[in-house]
């Protein structure tokens, strides 16, 4: 029984994917699912009593499934004994799995009512899917962006801070060119720095639009700068990707 | 006779492009033309009529080409023979074909109205275009980035799903932050959805904009991350392209 | 004199880049920024009279300058002797210089008025401006970037005529979810292409703006595929570039 | 004393990044963090002599750290002696130091109000944060960055000329198409600009859209150039780093 558990809930450190642990994540995305529709007034006002049964569904599901890990994972000898099951408690997957169902359980028993915001913190579970790149097959697309990403950290840090410097430097002229004109748009920098975060990164809503000849010659201007603010990031990359995997392919000549 | 149609409607593996498939291609096309003016009503209103003949015309042609397609088609060792039929006609094309045409000679039959929603099943036909790749310079472009897309499918579906957990923490930061202020746009995690796949993506409809300092601040620092959105899926086709061109050399050479 | 002059307007094959040629492209320039005021009427208001002095002073440099290079071509033996002459006339140069200034003096004479439309003829001396590209400087940038959009052409036109095609099916997908709601917006397939080709570009103007909750959903599929839209020939042309770069290495170290 | 100031104010051509430097730029991200509040009436209304205090504290310390890097800038053999200090004076860094606290300490003296627009002088030390790029971490990627932008300066050079270009003649296109129609928008060339900068830069702000079919028709063709516009400087620096990477391996190699 317990090393069908350790088995099936893909314990053990060099595991394969279980149909337990595919039904765990289908259980996962439900619940994750029962939150979001939850959220929208239209679909749970009437419904509430409906939700809060479903909430204390998944929520003693996860409980049993926490129990269950927590009894199996002693065949790990990295968590076997009762010092090995206070690490596991403290690992990190434990941890969420904890955080997630804990509020429904332990919050009523101390009269603490339940309410929506509580609901969220089983949105950590989310975070429970990371665990899912164990898998070889995902895991060749996240070592490799992972690696291709410290590979290039100075660079893209630097691309980061010239991104930023430049959206600062863009708010202070805008500031000074419309900040009389348009007090509510460009009236301080922490306002024009909103206009120019949302136009430099080409998103453009629109609800902040320069209305002077200065302003937008100068917008203009900007507005080309934002072409390199994706290209240089993307060309970065681009040549990370390329030597990575070039890089792989000496290894396996060699 | 029927040699002629073989040859001619392209229907041999090895096919070249001949004169009567460029018309048929054409005939296509028109007809496409036809159903988008005449969805819009400011053409249409008037002319329904000339329109309807029109898709007569259109149909009557379709199922020729249908028939002689069927009669010809058996000079294929593939398709030859009645098994051969009946195995032509649930090709993929052939669907299509059938498809297209169908609702204008059999609906009236059963007395049914040939409504202006049917006639779209005429767009089905746009699918046949792809049979254009079948020539090898189309082809070449496909088959290129067909090749690139499945040489990185791990890597791109790894940042597709980055993509969408990204746009899912977005959404819960700014139902979190604006969802008490502005129901409207916050007030649910699928409201803050729509808000936070419009942001990220760089689109910026700018119907939705967040209010508070708080989720402006929010915004700016999300807004920042849309850059790696773009650039990473381009980094790893960019990497993919330059790695199928070399392999595409070496074999040359060798 | 002649020699001069054939020296000074570069009209020789490999001709330098002299005072004379670079006098000339600032008059163009001067003379295109002359047309893009004249066209705001906060500033030609009142001052049309010195805006035609200006036009008329432009067109008439442009004439001399002309008769100066149709005098002058002769030195070059593959524009000498009258039927050389001709064979300038209707060289690609001479023509654009011809177009920008004829109107100006010949429409008077018959007693055409010269409209501000007539003056935007003037306009097409901006593709002088490409004859700049004949100097090597230029020219590195303008051969690379030909060169391999030449050589990407069939994947450039294939991922070209895939966006248009996503664009097509996004339009119809709206067209179908949202016609009946938002006529105005979506009310057919042509107004449903202005939203598509704006929201799949990342543009998002946001002066249309799908309303249902299926409308919202399919947005959120089809806004995501605007990644590709961009990623795809970025990707294309990147390791275009660096394969244009790599050849171009070879054949020096050859 | 003298030297202990030489080496914790960095100013050894090979300086490390020591505390007292450190201690330095926090107070100057402070200052500027001020100057940005400062600017937002809804923070520093009621807050102005607490605002005025702080601008003189700042101005105070960075009056007192000029002096000292002053002071101490003998010990290096650049700038040793009375004609090393003047030249050190008029160094690029020494003159945003003396531009940034300058206003507060001397406006006053000659009766000059230290008004608002004076403490934004301060900004100028955002400058001073470059120097930090030269520890050697940092200036990785600035040098990888810069190199890549110099080696492939025709290309990008020709590309945003191109952009230019592009950006231009779209204004015309829509101008000719719109200006009778929409003449708030689109009735001369430099409002038409506006549109056609926003436009092609992927930004969208919506606030000037076209408004006939002619004016639609355009706009699609046109920003399906944009992808265009985006795709090729981001190929050439994705080329560049690529091109940058091997070169300094093959430096490493031999």
């Amino acid at each position: 029984m317990k090393e069908y558990l350790y088995k099936q809930l893909s314990l053990a450190p060099d595991s394969k994917f279980t149909y337990l642990t595919r039904a765990i994540y289908f259980v996962i995305l439900l619940s994750i699912i029962t939150i979001v529709l939850e959220s929208e007034p239209s679909i749970s006002s009437g419904n509430e009593s409906k939700f809060l049964t479903l909430n204390y569904i998944f929520g003693f599901i996860f409980l049993i499934e926490y129990i269950c890990r927590l009894y199996a994972v002693g065949l790990n000898p990295q968590y076997s004994g009762f010092s090995g099951r206070i690490k596991y408690i403290f690992s990190f997957y434990a941890i969420i799995d904890l955080i997630s169902f804990a509020p429904f359980l332990l919050l009523p028993i101390f009269g603490i009512p339940t309410t929506s915001e509580s609901f969220l913190l089983r949105l950590f579970r989310i975070l429970r899917l990371f665990s899912l790149l164990k898998t070889s097959r995902n895991a060749t697309g996240l070592i490799l962006i992972g690696r291709v990403i410290m590979d290039k950290r100075y660079e893209l840090i630097f691309a980061i801070t010239m991104t930023f410097v430049i959206i600062f430097i863009s708010a202070i002229c805008l500031y000074l060119a419309e900040g009389h004109i348009s007090p509510e748009a460009f009236g301080s920098i922490p306002r024009a720095l909103w206009w120019s975060s949302v136009t430099l990164t080409t998103i453009g809503y629109g609800d902040i639009v320069p209305s002077t000849v200065l302003g937008k010659i100068l917008t203009i201007i900007i507005t080309v700068a934002s072409i390199g603010i994706v290209a240089i990031p993307t060309g970065i990359l681009a040549a990370g990707f390329s030597e990575a995997v070039s890089e792989l392919k000496n290894r396996k000549d060699n």
